[in-house]
C-alpha cells in the first residue's frame, strides 16, 4: 500500500509525501526566510525540526544548522548522502504511522504552516547560471526560422551539448511581475537599428537542475557520476525578446534578450522523487564522445504545459503540452559537459534544459515556434497573440503520474507588465 | 608640488600616494581576509585604520564595518560618495605632513604590512561577469581570421557595445595556475570532432571594470550616470581555448572555450586616480542611439603590455604593447547598454572590456591575432609559439605616465599546467 501522511492531502495535489520538494519561505512577513519542504496543502519548516532534534541521522544530526540558512546552498554542499538521509527523516516524520510529530500539537502548530499564508522565496542563491539548448525540436524549428530549412541544426549541435552562460541577478521566483524589456531591434534591409520596448516578447518552456556539491576547479565530473551533482528539477520560464535577440546574438550568443528576467517555480524536486519515473533517454545517433557516453542514460517522464492569461481575460488557455523525455541530451550529459574543461560548478547554480518542444506543432515550447515567428497568430479564447502583450500571464506547470498519487512542480508563473517610461 | 607619502615609495613604483589600489588580503595564512590599499611596498590594513576609529568622515563613520569584510562588496555598494571620503581619509593619513599614524608606532606596526609577506586574494564576490567585445581592430582581426575578410565585422558591432555573459566561478587571482582545459575540437572537413587537450590555447588582454552600487531589476542606468556604478578597473586575462571555441560558439556564443579560467588582477584602481589620464574616446560613426549617447565620452590613457615567459627559460619578451584609449565603447556605455533591457547589477560584478587590441601588428592584444591563427609563429628570445605550450608564464601589466609618478597595476599572470590525465 502506498506511503500515506498524517497530514491530509487531495489525490490531485502536487505534493503527496513521495514528493517532499524543498524550497525557501517566510512564515510571515518580518520573520527570517528557512527552508521548507511541501506536503498537501502545508509546508513544513525545516529549521523548526531541525531546532526540535529531529534529524538525528548520522550525517544530518552535526549540520542541522543547514536548516537554518537563508536559502539550501549549504544543505546543497553535503550532497547525497545527506539528501536520502533528509527524504528518510521527513517520510517517517510526516507518515502516518509515526506519531512524533502527528501526536505533538505543540510542534505541529509551529512546524506545518498553510502554504496560503507563506511567502515563497528564491530557494538558492544562484552563483551562476547556464542554459542549455537540448531539444533537437526546437534547435531544428529555431534553425529554420532564424537560419533557413536547410541544414536547420548546425553540425555540432549532434556533438555537444550547445549552450550559453546566463544571468544570475536576474533569476526571479514564480509570482514576480516581469517588465518588457527595452532594447535595440533591427528590421530586415539596410535600416538603422531602431529602440523601444520589445515587440516580441516570448516565453521559453524549460526546466532546470539545481547543482550541489560541484567540483573543484579543473576536475571535471565522470559523465556517470554527474547525478550525484544534481539534487533535483524546478520548472523555469527563460523569458526572450526575439526582436532584441535576433539583432545581438551574432557571434557571442544571446545578451540582452534573454537577461531581464528568469522565472523558476519555488520547490525543487528531488532526483530521489523523480526516480520512479525515471525512463530511457533517446538512442543517441552520431554516438557521443567517451566523455559522454552513459552505463544508464535517463530522461524522466514529466508532463509539462504552458498556459497563457491573456491581459484583462478570466480563462487562461493552454498553448503547449509537451514532456521532459523528449531532451536529446540528458541533465547528466549537460553538467558532466559543463566541467570537461575544468570549470567549477558551486551549490546552488542552476543548469537550465533549453525549451523543450516536441514533434507535433502543439508541443512546441515557446511563441516563436507555436506562431512561426508570428506569421500564424495563436488563437486563445477570444483574442490572438503573436507575441506577449503587457498584463498576460504565462503559467507552467508539470507533473509525473504515479499509482495513486502525482508528483508535482507546482507552478512558475509571471506577467507582464509595461517598459518603465 | 604632488602629493607625497611618508611610507617610501621608489620612482618606479606603480603604487604611490596617488594611486591607493584596493584590495583583499592575508596578513599571515590563518588570518581572516580583509581589505587593504597597495602603497610603495606595503599594504595598508583598512580593517586596522577601521578599528582605530580613523574613518572618521560623515558616511564612513557609521559603516566602517564595511573594512572588517571577506571582500569589498559592501563598500562598492555604499558608491561613490563614501569611495570619495575613503580616498581623501587615506591620502591625508598616507601623506608625510599628517602625524596619525607617521608618528604612532604600534598603528604603524599593525596596520602597515610589507607586501612581500601577504597572501592577496579575489578582492570582490563576482555576482555575474560579463565579457564585452569592444576593440574594434580586435573584432575585425578574429571576423577575418574566422570568417573571412568580407565584412569581417558584423553589422550590430557598431550600434551595440556586443557581450556575452561568462563564467563568474573560475575567475580567478593573479598567480593562480591555468589547467590547460580539455574538450572537443574539430578539423576543416566532414571528419568527426576529437576529443582532447586543448591545442590552441590563448591569452586575451583585457581590463574590466567593477561594479558598485549597481541597478534594481527593470530601472536601466543612464549612460550620463553610468561611472557612478563604476568603482575601478583592473587587469584581465580572459584565457581562451581557441581550437574549443571555434567548434562551439555557433549559435550561442563562447562557452567551454573561456570558462576554464579568467584570471584579475588584485587591485582596483579607482577611476578617481584613473581621472588624470582621461582622454577622449574615438569619435563614433554612425553615432550611437541616445541612450548610448554620452555627454563626455571619456577613455583613459593606460599603456598596457603583455609579457610571455616561455617554459623553462628564465626571460620574458614583450608581445603585446597596446593602450586602453584604443576602446570604441566605453565603458559607461557597456554598463548602460547592460542595464538598458532592466538586467540588474549588483555590487562586484565584473565587466570585461574584450581583448584591447590595437591598429599596429605589435598592439594585437592575443595569439589569434599576433600569429593569424597560427599561420606565423611568433618569435620569442630562443624559442617560437603558436599558441601557450604548458610551463609557459603570462604576464599583463599596465600604468598611466603621470607627471613624477605612475598610477599602476601591478601585474595579472598565470602559468599554464598540464591537463589532469
Ligand atoms: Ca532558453
Ligand atoms: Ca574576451
Ligand atoms: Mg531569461
Ligand atoms: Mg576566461
Ligand atoms: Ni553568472
Amino acid at each position: 500500500m502506498a506511503l500515506k501522511s498524517f497530514v491530509e492531502v487531495r489525490p490531485d495535489s502536487h505534493f503527496p509525501i513521495q514528493n517532499l520538494p524543498y524550497g525557501v519561505f517566510k512564515p510571515a512577513p518580518n520573520s527570517v526566510p528557512r527552508p521548507g519542504v511541501a506536503i498537501g496543502d502545508y509546508v513544513l519548516d525545516l529549521s523548526e525540526i531541525a531546532s526540535a532534534g529531529l534529524f538525528d541521522g548520522p550525517i544530518l544530526n552535526n549540520s542541522s544548522d543547514v536548516f537554518h540558512q537563508p536559502n539550501l546552498n549549504r544543505f546543497l554542499e553535503l550532497g547525497r548522502p545527506a539528501w536520502k538521509e533528509a527524504r528518510a527523516t521527513l517520510q517517517k516524520l510526516l507518515s502516518s504511522t509515526e506519531p512524533t510529530l502527528r501526536d505533538n500539537a505543540n510542534l505541529r502548530q509551529k512546524a506545518l504552516v498553510l502554504s496560503d499564508n507563506v511567502e515563497l522565496l528564491l530557494p538558492i542563491a544562484i552563483g551562476d547560471y547556464t542554459d542549455f539548448f537540448s531539444s533537437k525540436h526546437h534547435a531544428k524549428n529555431c534553425g529554420t526560422i532564424f537560419r533557413g530549412p536547410e541544414n536547420p541544426i548546425p553540425p555540432n549541435w549532434f556533438h555537444i551539448p550547445i549552450a550559453y552562460h546566463g544571468r544570475a541577478s536576474s533569476v526571479v521566483i514564480s509570482g514576480t511581475d516581469i517588465i518588457r524589456p527595452r532594447g535595440q531591434s533591427h528590421p530586415t534591409g539596410n535600416s538603422p537599428p531602431y529602440f523601444g520596448p520589445s515587440l516580441k516578447l516570448d516565453y521559453e518552456l524549460e526546466m532546470a537542475a539545481v547543482v550541489g556539491p560541484g567540483n573543484e576547479l579543473g576536475k571535471p565530473v565522470d559523465v556517470n557520476q554527474a547525478a550525484e551533482h544534481i539534487f533535483g528539477l524546478v520548472l523555469m520560464n527563460d523569458w526572450s525578446a526575439r526582436d532584441i535577440q535576433a539583432w545581438e546574438y551574432v557571434p557571442l550568443g544571446p545578451f540582452l534578450g534573454k537577461s531581464f528576467g528568469t522565472t523558476i517555480s519555488p520547490w525543487i524536486v528531488t532526483l530521489e522523487a523523480l526516480e520512479p519515473f525515471s525512463c530511457d533517454a533517446p538512442k543517441q545517433e552520431p554516438p557521443p564522445l567517451p566523455y559522454l557516453a552513459e552505463k544508464i542514460s535517463k530522461n524522466y517522464d514529466i508532463s509539462l504545459e504552458v498556459l497563457i492569461k491573456p491581459a484583462g481575460q478570466k480563462d487562461s488557455t493552454v498553448v503547449t503540452k509537451t514532456n521532459f523525455n523528449h531532451l536529446y541530451w540528458t541533465v547528466t550529459q549537460q553538467l558532466a559537459h559543463h566541467t570537461i574543461n575544468g570549470c567549477n560548478l558551486r551549490p546552488g547554480d542552476l543548469l537550465g534544459t533549453g525549451t523543450i518542444s516536441g514533434p507535433e506543432p502543439e508541443s512546441y515550447g515557446c511563441l516563436l515556434e507555436l506562431t512561426w515567428n508570428g506569421q500564424n497568430p495563436l488563437s486563445l479564447k477570444g483574442t490572438t497573440r503573436k507575441f506577449l502583450e503587457d498584463g498576460d500571464e504565462v503559467i507552467i506547470t508539470g507533473y509525473c503520474k504515479g499509482n495513486g498519487y502525482n508528483i508535482g512542480f507546482g507552478t512558475c508563473e509571471g506577467k507582464i507588465v509595461p517598459s518603465h517610461p
